[in-house]
């Protein structure tokens, strides 16, 4: 028995669809780092094409397995750093819908990086949250997109002002000299709300040039009041406290510091690069989370920083 | 003692940002509607204003009680449509934050709609995901976006096709004549797979034009192989299951015919308003979901569909 | 055309099920208050009767129009308090299901609540995540559980600790006296880490006994460091972050808070009430959260108290 | 400078804690399996100690390091059975917390399994939830539960009943025989409504016991409709299809047929073991879910197994 295809016929209603695919598939992924152990990954892929006006259907109950083989190929042959994978696939999904003239792979996952304590230096684990997406299109261009989400501390600048304020006043009320005061507010920073905070990069760029991973992941863990860790022992805790409060920092200052680093650290980077910048934090003072933003051309950031 | 006011200081690094605002707020909204009774809704705001370079904090914690009299404001004046309240709230937003240039306003909400059952016409809930936003421009410009989220249900043409093709095998080795067999298939659909859909449309246009939520759900409802309902007596089940199956539809068919009805449906918007049409399919036979989606301007889609 | 009835044929494989039901049903509940304005919510259920060995099916789809009819019944009378909504479904449900002899219906809610901020003394809104149940034997007997959890802030004591050590450290080396730092500390607390914390209290009784939800909410609400705010002025911000300060308290601190509030507070319910208390701190140094827990009868609460 | 140690002291309010810990602690954890490649697996952890009425914190912050140090150290140690994790773990937790008498360790984690496709034989992979516990008494007793979550197809067997009532009398009109109708309906199910199942096992015994997750697993996958795949090609989906409909099944039916095979397969298993059996089916014809569950011990579960 011949088993109908019902896919290729004419649809009754001609549109061209934008995208058509599969979403939230769950494959294990095994990628090879250079002079490092290969990376193994649970990551969840979305998988797009587009689709001309004249077919019914993308076949991707048919295709599907064109594009299980792509991943999989993709996948067994450690050849690819991470941020290379996605563009792999979207090329050679490209290669086998004749169809389409765009193909589009996005890939999240969650990434676990090695770490030690600040102070007493003890190994630690630390997962953050990694994104990449691809975009190819008939004609040859391909544009990928690296990214991240990590976790820190963020302490308020406006509460600590008026909590210094206040310990001013008091310590005037007790005699003591201004010196010694602003000697004092040196060493000790006063308190003020902090909470959570998520700091998120991601990197849109034409493919061929090399994004790396574990700078944006540096990046961000450097533009919060302070990184923070899963084990903190005592004197641990104790340098993130005092670090993150010597370091007050608005959602808006953590996306500009962001930013200024990604100037710095991404020199080979060309101009067109798109920078997407956020921070959101999670408010201890509050339910709802405070939010800030930048999404520019990376050479308008090489500018704007230029002129700082 | 006056309170220190860290941000409006300048800042260390003198970088535009594109959004600052608060996500996540939660409010109970209640909006009139001509002739009916006010709908309450437990909505989720995003709201968000941008940041000139020599500006150090949005001073949302100085202004969010502007943000949050204006979200008050806009729901205790019960003169507004449900599609009407973000624009509404991002006009006024642009009045209190002098500095910004964009204003823009997110709000996500459950909605429960009354329905009846298909057959026994009883009465029955559902609840729908609504959405809308607005963006605003100092000089004037505010575009809104209207849009639900709707659920139904699916079932498969190409599973079908098969299963009508073995039942046609069999009933040929049984003796029954080609006659008889068409005459049977077309009364009786065959077993195919079918599952929960999630069908999506979007309005994008410029303020003043009027985007209503129901027709945007109606048409949705309209788009897969079967509305389905909270409660279904046995007869309204039955209905359902045949009916579902006598209209088999993929994910890029209910794509498409959205887009059909909405051209239809939406004859007084312009055609630069943009239209996002998005199905997403809970395979039953698979973990992953199937995905299809148009996005494009009115104006051609209204060409496209001409053409057809 | 009769309809055939697959579920009430007996089973090939003869066990006795413990729950059977639907879950995830939302409806829009409209609840009376004495002498209030209704409360709208849009409220999740899940619905549950046991059903005997020699019974194939719950008949769900045949009697899910009496639950919903028995739900509908339910929410336009409106005679009950909040608390008493789940109580009334499952008394119903029983009558309806012969077969049965258990009968269980959980409830849970987002509920918004309105408040004042706590310098300025402007309006604002709250939500908290509020849920019931109730569990009735075909004997009659009924149990109802009532609870909430409601977020504030919580600052650790320990990290505080450190910080006081060090700034009293501080001040003798720059000559001040022991009283003085006394004095200074006891009117300025020091730095530490601080976030959201979620305090969860449910109160599972005998029906009959009134619990007060807003009581529940109350008790919550005075156990963390500090109560948050969604609307905070610059003096609430100062007032909020320096009460919590004032305030240290570790997750175990909070759960011991809740219960002796609960001991005082709830006089008039029985030694055998079983309350669950736990507050979970999101940490502002951690990506993982702090956890605690007391699971107890009221009578046992009430001796260790009373010990205290 | 030595730091203070806030913990250490007595509490004001002296009531024991049920359970004092850390939760979604995410670890890298490598499992060695026996003549197998090792499993990498994120797991998420909640763990915890309950906490005497004179001691006012577990020292979380002071042990976590131990907490954490065991982790690893049982985490490196290739010699367990992922099984056998949890209950490595809390036995060491105990040894470390010398005031707690109980210590509970919980983890989470997506497992990734390696399948052939039902007709074609491809190789494809599937992610399913597992689920491991281990409860320790200070008097040396120690139960520990495995379990997981597994997503397959059910097909109603209501509705397919009518509609194979409507198939008969159609083919009846048409002058077909009952000999011929019958033949034909079982060759070729008749439509239905189908959905994603979620079946779910747990098994909670004192320690010791060996029980298979692969067993589990493989229980789950057999006790719905049919299995589903992450990959079909068009004569796989067929098979899938038809096989689905082969079986139509209720909720109570999959939790009545997984603890048939429960009895069957875990014979090693002790009459205390606690079986926890769930089945939820995500309605194609309704946005909320069906449920039916079976809480047991196996003895029981024996006994009425043997009475059918």
């Amino acid at each position: 028995m011949v088993l109908s295809d019902v896919q290729s016929d004419n649809p009754d209603i001609q549109i061209n669809l934008t995208r058509v695919g599969v979403t939230d598939v769950k494959k294990l992924v095994e990628v090879a780092r250079s002079n490092k152990r290969p990376i193994v990954l649970i990551s969840s892929f979305d998988i797009f094409v587009d689709l001309p006006a004249n077919i019914k259907g993308a076949n991707l109950s048919r295709n599907f397995e064109a594009i299980d083989e792509v991943l999989e190929e993709a996948i067994e042959s450690p050849v690819y750093e991470i941020e290379e994978l996605c563009s792999e696939v979207v090329k050679r999904l490209l290669d086998r819908h004749e169809y389409a003239s765009d193909a589009e792979v996005c890939m999240k996952s969650e990434y676990v990086i090695k770490r030690k304590t600040p102070v007493s230096k003890i190994n630690c684990q630390e997962v953050v949250d990694i994104f990449a997406e691809a975009r190819a299109k008939r004609n040859g261009t391909v544009r990928k997109l690296i990214g991240a989400e990590v976790t820190g501390i963020t302490t308020c600048p406006c509460a600590q002002q008026i909590m210094q304020d206040k310990a001013t006043d008091e310590l005037k009320k007790l005699g003591v000299g201004d010196d010694l005061i602003d000697s004092f507010l040196k060493r000790v920073p006063m308190a003020t709300h902090n909470q959570r905070g998520r700091g998120y990069i991601s990197i849109d760029v034409q493919d061929g040039y090399a994004v790396s991973l574990d700078k944006i992941i540096k990046v961000i863990h450097e533009s919060m009041s302070s990184e923070t860790f899963e084990l903190l022992k005592r004197m641990d805790e104790a340098h993130v406290v005092e670090n993150a409060h010597r370091n007050p920092a608005f959602v808006e200052d953590c996306v500009r510091i962001m930013a200024k680093k990604i100037v710095t650290d991404f020199e080979d980077l060309p101009d067109e690069a798109v920078i997407t910048i956020k921070q959101i934090n999670e408010e201890s003072i509050h339910k709802h989370n405070a939010f800030a933003e930048r999404v520019a051309k990376l050479g308008d950031l090489r500018r704007e920083i230029q002129k700082t």
